[in-house]
């Protein structure tokens, strides 16, 4: 397996949790060894893994339900680190409101005892005329 | 010196190429070694050295004048990978037109031969409300 696919695949994960609304899952994905950091959309820098792993933890138990539909993502790779850039296109559900909202973002990751854990998500509100639309034909 | 300074000090490097308009400084500025990406505020993801500088030179050829205040940069370690969150106030001119934004910035870099260089950069416009005044003050 290519190192890209196996970055991929630890940025699927990261999507897996989110949607899942799995605090659990989140913790695993995050790295354990190094410094970590996270920009929500629209929301200020958060740095250390209490703080990152706690924005999740609340904003799980204010959602009911999240869907992600991926586009676009990349993997690079540097040695042990790597980077994936990707569109996202969420569907919150916060009880009876539903939340609809397409952002870029970059994730980042570091490959420690062979598994790649991420160490900076940074998502922001894409630009409307970077969302192309997604044909039904493919 | 710590880890850290010397990746702000690369970083502060990125705009200085970039407040300069210096092609060459920009090149210098980017990995040789690894592979690059770059998505400029509402541009699509651009990879591989030689669209991500050509992406720089051609800003450079229609922009008359470039200033950049960095706020909250901070940079974050893991072996020889990094990555710098900031807020970048810029204000170019092209000709006549003035034009003013506020992004939100995660540039990544890795260490190569004992320097860093940026392997990736990736600009958002910030949302409103994360964009603090600047206190005249200090």
């Amino acid at each position: 397996v290519a190192d890209e696919d196996e970055v991929l695949a630890a940025n699927r994960g990261f999507y897996e949790a989110f949607q899942k609304l799995d605090a659990r899952a989140m913790a695993n994905v995050w790295s354990e060894g190094h410094s970590v950091s996270c920009v929500h959309p629209s929301g200020p820098l958060l740095h250390g893994r209490e703080a990152v792993l706690t924005s999740f933890r609340e904003m799980f138990r204010s959602t009911s339900s999240m869907r992600f539909v991926l586009r676009g993502a990349r993997a690079f790779v540097a040695n042990d680190a790597a980077w994936v850039v990707l569109f996202e296109e969420i569907e919150a559900r916060h009880d009876e409101a539903v939340v609809r909202a397409t952002t870029q973002a970059t994730n980042v990751f570091v490959r420690e005892r062979g598994a790649w854990r991420m160490v900076h998500h940074h998502a922001e509100p894409a630009a409307a005329n970077k969302t192309k639309p997604v044909s039904s034909l493919n």
